[in-house]
């Protein structure tokens, strides 16, 4: 490791706010603020008022809400794609942050940039292969191999999987507006409190809702073990937070898989290590990854 | 490219027939011999005599059924681990090989193998992330990315997906021993014979199983672009020489997406471009990847 380490601006751009930090990397953040996501360019002037009391940045890493474009031969590399959120469709958030500070940037989906940092630094620092997943607000994954993001020409839209619905449990017809009863639809936080008028965790621990979610849950994590063969499937966001999920869907997940795969549900379905910080730290390491080579 | 290139030795180790070749590479086959998959010795002998009479063999490559284990640095690298193929549990088939010749030997799915060769030489040039399906006996994929074999500990095992079941076909249970209607127990040659007493391409147009099948098939597509955006998905085996069904495929998955994945089913979902070869020819390559470097 080099005595000084370069300077690295990082920024987890979500849907409700943005995180922003500087910092030697994800285990040295010097200064971290957080803003509101309001329209862009009054988000856009907050995020550049915050960098612009730092002289010395060598890369910014973003981490942001999707879809994007996250291809850098493409036209729109770094631009946010059609999105139901008011005026960020078309933004080109990635650019606009390359040119005013003249600086590389680094810019990817929230996901996979958690995801990387969970790779590298986390729950699945051992693991050849890994998939990180939130679900909270929306459903997100991102896959990571030999510590790098997997990626073509889009990004992965886990949560538009459409899990096996159970035989009691076909009468809910999901909230997603695209394809309905997809996972998103099903397992999100906004798809349980629009169907059972609750967050998960504030349902009686004997409630339906919790079987239900986990076994939809478990179905995406053995179509995902069947796909890829991850050594690890780490699984956060909010809705992870509810007492007893993470158990469920490691059972649910191993009575399904008929003992089929290489690794059991109890090896490959992890917490995450890094918690709310893995979005930063993997923007802190988008960054990084620029000043390689 | 070097005027002489090393000699390599290919093994296609298939349930049924072990296809051997002795050449430059996929595209430069110098001898292609066929024998029928006995027990494991009698196999391996004649497979051993085949490579006798060529002197100078720098590296085999071999792409076997499975399970398999090929993580090299497990003890059991090279191994068949638990089939019901009478005889093949445990054969250190690698090992054997590379103990016979004194040569690396470079081992994977078949499956591995063929999406490597559709890869770099065949329907998937062009993508960055690709995968590759074979629906036939069984049902198996395999996830390439910047040219090389996405894996962990174990392999792709995505014949054991579970798809979602049509609404108007639930009565059928499958045939997986394992998980009964996975996708294996649904679509593959054998499941389509047991449920409709014929192959898909025997039954005639109308029949209801053509939509059935093109359904499952179509749900597999879709999860596999929600998990890992693929540039490419190569549908190979005999299952897909069915006349109608890769187009009826394409169709349902486009109908089913809801025009919400960065690239259309349409640009994705692909023929193979190399048939029946693929799998030797990426033996080839996963010779010729020994060498490298």
């Amino acid at each position: 490791m080099p005595a000084e380490r370069p300077l690295l601006g990082a920024i987890e751009a979500g849907g409700t706010k943005f995180v922003l930090g500087v910092g030697d990397g994800p285990d040295a953040i010097i200064e971290q603020m957080q803003i509101p996501t309001r329209d862009p360019e009054t988000t856009l002037a907050e995020t550049v008022a915050f960098f612009r009391k730092h002289a010395g940045l060598a890369a910014i890493g973003i981490g942001s809400f999707g879809p994007l474009e996250r291809n850098r031969d493409a036209a729109k590399w770094g631009h946010i794609l059609a999105t139901p959120k008011p005026g960020w469709s078309d933004c080109d958030l990635a650019g606009s942050i390359a040119r005013t500070f003249g600086l590389p940037v680094g810019f990817d989906t929230d996901v996979n940039a958690a995801a990387l940092a969970e790779a590298r630094r986390g729950a699945a620092r051992d693991a050849k292969v890994s998939v990180y997943v939130t679900i909270g607000t929306g459903i997100g994954g991102g896959v990571i191999a030999d510590g790098q993001i997997i990626g073509g020409t889009g990004h992965p839209e886990l949560g538009h999987m459409r899990p096996r619905r159970a035989a009691d449990d076909r009468d809910f017809g999901g909230t997603c507006p695209f394809h309905g009863d997809c996972l998103e639809g099903l397992a999100s936080g906004p798809a349980i409190i629009a169907r059972w008028g609750q967050s998960l965790s504030h349902l009686a621990p004997d409630h339906e809702a919790h079987a239900i979610i986990a076994g939809y849950l478990a179905e995406m994590c053995n179509s995902v073990r069947a796909t890829l063969a991850p050594d690890a499937i780490v699984l956060g966001g909010g809705v992870m937070g509810t007492p007893g999920l993470f158990e469920r869907i490691v059972a649910e997940a191993s009575a399904r898989d008929g003992g089929y795969f290489a690794l059991s549900a109890n090896q490959v379905i992890r917490r995450p290590a890094l918690g709310p910080i893995s979005g930063l730290a993997g923007a802190f390491l988008l960054a990084a990854d620029l000043l390689q080579d």
